[in-house]
């Protein structure tokens, strides 16, 4: 476990977290203390890339598994020592497991070493993960093998904004990350893709304005389709405004995701949710927005 | 005045604005009904785009004002009509006077018209506009003549975050928004700029993340200096967090901005603050960071 963004502020959700994790039969190695901090930072900038490329380059780990998210991904970027990239690329694969925040680090595995990185639960998340996102995680990391991401029974609302089917590699991740990362080494590559989208507190007006963004930046121009997945308290309201109005989220989606001319599904659970679907980022999936679920095709390694 | 973002709800604010604007000698045209909307938005995207491009090519006008900001330019450029841009090449050239979301037409027009846009007070600003303000806006307005911009004695805390003086181009405005053109055909050139950015209700982790995507973009390499202009409720807390450690906003300055090697002062009435300055964005202007002044020097033309 290594925490390249925010520390937690409670030790025991820490430690119920681990301890789910061994009942599951992980043997979890917890490279950095889950409450140090610099600022909302989970230690400084050189401490954290130091940490995240010692996990990376540790040939006895199977996995790298991320506190939480919160901030720092990117500034732990701009701060990797000299030729980090080349000793990771070098070391063995290993599986980078996070969301939120992590979506930084999946888009430069992407970009610069070439790994799959698993959007996922992380160790805070494991301390109230229900069966659904155990099964999940466990599913998804698993030898590689086909697996079909469906809605839990009590899910988010399921919409399909534009129907159809589209195959393509999954990318993207939170939202005001995958903003972040315009115009960086990192942006994502969404040719042929099939963007993920989900976040937590931003009101329609901002989850507006992000896709709003991507698609002046040309990003948009030839996906193969969008995934959009948990919305958490983005209803109107959220943040105050000067003025009563507001769309709504299924307005913005239908004004700004609907003219693209691909499919777009609404309602799996990738994200801020209850449940939350393990998924690896940069694999061939395809997306069936008329029966509502993701078909993931990992390529036999 | 035209609404290319957001309508007020506050008529009364409105007409205070307007007959504020009027006693100073100006012949107001209101274009639009302040409380028309659209959601969010003062109308649709293409009633928007009309009204700008009306009102740009419109040489009976001597300069077009905003209504307010809010949000809404970005999409009001993705609809404007077939050869708006060359249009407005061919008018006279009228200064457009906005700050917040205007700040996307302030890059517009660097970018691709060459218009001097103002970053100043807005219709609803006259409604509680400071001597401070009105004089500002009056001198910026009148014909070229250099002048200097410096704190009301009453303004936000001075601080010299970088001493020096450095010489540059105007650039920026709302921090939100110079993050929301990165990657879009508006992005700002900031090589050889004097950065300006404000902000309100964001909190230091956000400020802190918008400026580390644009160091992460390369686009603050070659900056000639920062001018930081007010920070309206951007204290730790302002939205919820889920640990209790936060960087103050001025710990993310001399993380972010000291290493650039360049002057930043920290502390003029840009932006969502009571008194607010008006700067021709894209004019040459020396910023002494030491004496704490801004010194414009428009071309005579």
């Amino acid at each position: 476990m290594v925490a390249p963004a925010s520390p937690t502020a409670d030790r025991t959700r820490a430690q119920r977290g681990n301890a789910a994790l061994e009942r599951l039969g992980y043997t979890v190695e917890l490279r950095v203390d889950p409450l140090r901090h610099h600022g909302y930072y989970a230690g400084t900038d050189p401490e954290r890339a130091t940490a995240l490329v010692a996990a990376l380059t540790d040939d006895d780990l199977d996995a790298v598994l991320c506190l939480r998210g919160g901030e720092g991904c990117m500034r732990t970027l701009l701060a990797l020592p000299d030729r980090a990239v080349d000793r990771i690329r070098d070391a063995r694969p290993k599986p980078l497991i996070g969301y939120s925040d992590i979506t930084i680090l999946h888009a430069w595995l992407q970009a610069e070493i070439g790994w799959v990185g698993f959007s996922g639960p992380m160790l805070t998340s494991f301390a109230e993960a229900t069966p659904y996102t155990v099964e999940g995680f466990q599913r998804a990391l698993a030898a590689p093998a086909p697996f079909t991401v469906a809605a839990p029974s009590d899910g988010p609302q399921m919409r399909t904004v534009v129907p159809g089917r589209a195959e393509g590699r999954l990318a993207g991740g939170c939202l005001s990350l995958v903003q972040a990362l315009v115009g960086t080494p990192w942006q994502p590559d969404l040719d042929g893709a099939l963007l993920c989208v989900e976040d937590i507190g931003e009101p329609p007006r901002r989850i507006d304005q992000m896709l709003t963004q991507l698609l002046a930046a040309g990003l948009l121009d030839r996906l193969a389709g969008v995934l959009v997945g948990e919305l958490v308290d983005c209803n109107p309201g959220v943040r105050g405004d000067a003025y009563p109005h507001s769309l709504s989220i299924e307005q913005v989606l239908d004004e700004l995701l609907a003219p693209l001319g691909v499919p777009v599904l609404s309602g799996l659970p990738i994200g801020h949710g209850l449940h939350l679907a393990t998924l690896p980022m940069g694999i061939q999936a395809e997306l069936d927005a008329d029966a509502g679920v993701l078909r993931v095709q990992p390529a036999v390694t």
